[in-house]
């Protein structure tokens, strides 16, 4: 078996670090990274490009909300479809002009916090989320969330995309992530995740908190960049998967 | 003779109007749109290309300093060459995409307000700039001013460019813009700007206000699109031009 | 009978102009000055306050969501009333200190767009409302809708206020204003509104699109200060309580 | 011999930590808190005061420029002394209304980065801030610096001040602080940083790097808090002032 391990990066703004992503480049084979938005700024997403490039780390867009103050993680009420589009053809269309800066390609695009999750919930502003990367980057992938709405989006927008898993996250009946708020909703275990993850990658399904499955491809596991356990956890997870011969290895050429 | 005539669109922000440009579009051949660091945002970039796609309108990104209250006027101290690529190249990446989100292709860059006028100070910044625009978008032209840091740096970095004059500034003796703060640095008078423009046309050269000339190529003018009177002296320029035998059209395939 | 009118001003940013507040101070007693985070910056707020002093209208903090692009008319999820209760005290503090260096003394508050409709739909975010005020200034009036959350509000925090009606707004039957987005929501004519103003003063209450009534006091009228008629609207207005005897006057001391 | 210790805190922004503030308040007496423009944000501003409150510690605001990538620390050409009023008061009266909402009262004012390097270089924006301050909060203390032009700006506004000196910065020999850019303008020894401060204390006087001296009064130290060191150096600092006798004390009530 092969996957791909993918993580949230390139999340310091200006004087200010977060995560720490030079661990992080030592474990994962695709980086997400913040486009200024929510998290980065021109600078951190040339330098974290550069480090990626040296790494052989695959590197993609992680578009999000213009909300540093809150990372992105707020909702926003009324947000429409066409404001979708605008805010990921822009972060996009950024974040490949910096990469090219560094050297590196941009190979992905994946949508960051509370964009991503109403896009999960919402297939209008997945679709919206779709036509923004065809937009500014038509042969690019979008990590999506399988069985869910921005994977539709990819297929109907005609997208290449891959999938993705979370690793420290639970799953509701629903099969989205069981929500921040509610208790369970992250593991912060290694073991516990590495079993969900075996367990997940075994069944080539996501099983949810309440052993509801849904069949799926899984491309790729999310381990988290911005809590303090996630790189312990990234490696805990890498090394028990090896173990069980497991190939990591970048999804994207 | 054929000349290019371009202005600086899109340059409203959120609730905010700035000039007027509906009947900008229906003078100019060329239109350099903010690109929300120093005015514009995603919706107003968008909108913007859009108007300027059905007028048949050439379309650039006008990158600046991220200085909304300041609108991009104010010189920064201690810049350097890469953060000024880095800008540059971020701010063209996200409106080439936005330009295509609205069916629109982008096909020049020019430097706003400060940004510029330090790139044409200095030659490393204006190096920088054009590495910036290589980066994101290798085929674009660079709208430069002749004789100064940009056009040498067009040159260099081996990027297609195109030439300007400023049909309401004055030139010094250095061929670059009189300082606005200076007395008779802006030709309020469409007559007088207009007589300013034939003069360096027939000249073939930049004159100064102390009558110093240097032999360039032109092939834009530029009028400005923030000032109350922008529109009337675009409109003046034109029909005059026009009725002199120079024929009006955008210089960008 | 004896009414204050009040309004929204100093609503430009930096090189962006809103409103015709030149002509608003003509009309209005009572001035609501955004306080830089939804509209506003320390300089327009500055020659905003100078041009009320001059004018003998009393200026109150007009806080706001951080949302310049969508001019704090978002509601944000998950907001807390902690979080407002920051929100409002910062902006206060900033106004009062920025209207005395324009020689001038803030003497109230009312809570903008988005903020004030979250407040008069949520009691418990009026109160933190109150309780910022308060914190920053004790002895500030606070500018509320009656029969709603920020009125008892007021009551229960122990701050100072008065109740204002809105000129061109309808109200629901929960007394509140009719949705923006619902048809007959706004009163573009200058007469509908007058004669709206008029039957709640003279009935001494709200009264809704179905005709319900609810008793309130009433010490000031709203006119919107950044639709294009808003002048117009609070000419007429003005005008046309004079000539049926009513005194205009400003409510704060 | 009784001294105040002085610090900069609050400098984290939203999702990111900047410092040591928890160390620091152990250490010193006296914080200056960033106000939202070049770091900090209303909650942190809050949270920062309501541990000042708690430990003991005097509170002031640290107003800066509004350059949240740069923190602040790039000087800006074409800065009028209107607006370094604006800035000022706007900053100084958000601070003191977060303040009081935790509970705390703002005793003094310190200029932060280039905004004080401006003011310690030009005394018409020394005289700017001062009049800032008086405007905001007439009872404040201005923190300045001794034989600079906000010592001067603050006799001639007449606002209350105290003096302080930097542990870990060397001075030039207009007594005014080297460079950061220099070499040895730094010291990141807290023995030498230590040495430095006693020599200062014992001689009354600001030395120079190049042993010049000017007799001044000091009233505080100020040790950094944005550097790796600065919790250690203002540790050993404090142990080794308070071992020669020296009593540590906030200067404000």
């Amino acid at each position: 078996m092969k996957i791909d391990l993918n993580a949230d990066v390139g999340e310091s703004f200006g004087p200010w670090t977060m995560g720490d992503d030079a661990a992080m480049f030592e474990i994962v084979t695709t980086a997400n990274i913040a486009c200024g938005f929510h998290a980065g700024d021109p600078e951190i997403m040339r330098r974290t490009s550069e480090i990626a490039k040296a790494k052989g780390v695959a590197v993609g867009a992680h578009p999000g909300f213009a909300d540093l103050i809150n990372f992105g993680r707020r909702r926003i009420m009324g947000l429409t479809a066409r404001e979708v589009e605008n805010l990921v053809a822009y972060q996009v269309g950024a974040f490949a002009a910096v990469a090219g800066l560094a050297g590196h390609r941009m190979t992905h695009v994946k949508a960051h916090g509370a964009l991503g999750n109403m896009c999960n919930d919402d297939e209008p502003l997945a679709l919206a989320a779709a036509r923004g990367i065809k937009a500014a980057a038509p042969d690019t992938l979008f990590l999506v969330m399988p069985g869910l709405p921005t994977e539709r989006a990819a297929e109907k927008v005609g997208l290449a995309y891959f999938r993705e898993i979370y690793a420290d996250r639970t799953y509701d009946d629903s099969f989205n992530l069981t929500d921040r708020g509610k208790p369970g909703s992250v593991l912060h275990d290694p073991d516990d995740a590495t079993s969900h993850v075996m367990r997940m990658l075994d069944a080539g399904a996501i099983i949810s908190v309440n052993g509801k499955t849904l069949k799926v491809e899984i491309d790729s596991i999310c381990v988290h960049g911005d809590n303090p356990h996630a790189v312990a956890l990234a490696r805990t997870l890498r090394d028990r998967l090896e173990a069980q011969g497991v190939t990591i290895a970048r999804y994207a050429g």
